[in-house]
């Protein structure tokens, strides 16, 4: 199963900047070749199901290790079966309904 | 690693209604073993993390099957190495802190 | 516009514990006199629009100046037209289609 | 206040394309004056927490007026006071940890 999700990790209990614990989660998410795109509240990620949490569950693996004692994670997920449609199809599509 | 989850999944292109949905999401969750609470906006989800993510995406599987063309899903994930904490835990320790 | 609301406050840069912030918020919540229900992973709310946002915003406020320099926050936010619909009667819409 | 906001507009009970709500909003949150990026699961806004929660309230109301009977919306919500923070130094502030 295919699916489009917007991922947003927030390490606590290590200070106020944690960029350098979501950069890691996008060399993550990259090397498990998944389509991602960083925004400034969080991540689109498109790929197939088992693939996209597996990774997820890697970063948060990895964020423990680097130190983080709690993660609290938000995730939008879709999926379809009336068609294919990929991240940049669904901002086009809004984009096309924008009158100018 | 143990998860808690909180999990809202929203069928599109079956009406406004979606609640026999939500409960067939309910009987996944329940029949996986996971320990679960239902809200106003949501369901609280305890378990180990893979059994918590093959039960959601078998609800969106089935939540397909009945007919729904979409689905979009929102997802809050906590893990944390520090300590034990159960679903009841963080509800108490709020609740201990309210001043009355 | 009356709202349902579920709303997961979590302030950051204050160490792993956040329960003391979350009990204050409670407390803000029902001091502007919203119907509200804690759970393990946030907290539903009913009330009308202006009267709740402007209490997630005290919420922000007097979190920030207990020491929390940093706040993300995940809400979830429902309004319908078609009819009228409480916090209970959305649990029970679901329930009444569990088949036991 | 200022805050950075992620938000994601479900019109539901109008079938599965939901595109023309989106667009419809974009331009809302533009005539607010805000500054905005819409992505593929959500569109960022920066601003004062007023300015963004009664455009946020806007597109609810026109939502409903254009038919849809059910509206539900996730936010991801954030405020600082250590720091200015634009929602491009929170991308910047990532990607310049990214070991290439």
């Amino acid at each position: 199963m295919k699916v489009i999700v917007d991922l947003c990790v927030v390490p606590m209990g290590v200070g106020v900047s944690v960029s350098k614990y979501v950069a890691q989660c996008q060399q993550i998410l990259e090397a498990a070749g998944l389509k991602i795109n960083l925004h400034a509240y969080g991540t689109n990620i498109e790929g197939e199901w088992d693939t996209v949490f597996t990774a997820i569950r890697r970063c948060h693996t990895v964020i423990h290790d680097m130190g983080a004692p709690r993660i609290t994670t938000t995730i939008r997920l879709g999926t379809r079966t009336d068609r294919e449609q990929s991240m940049e199809d669904k901002v086009d599509s809004v984009k096309a309904k924008i009158n100018r």
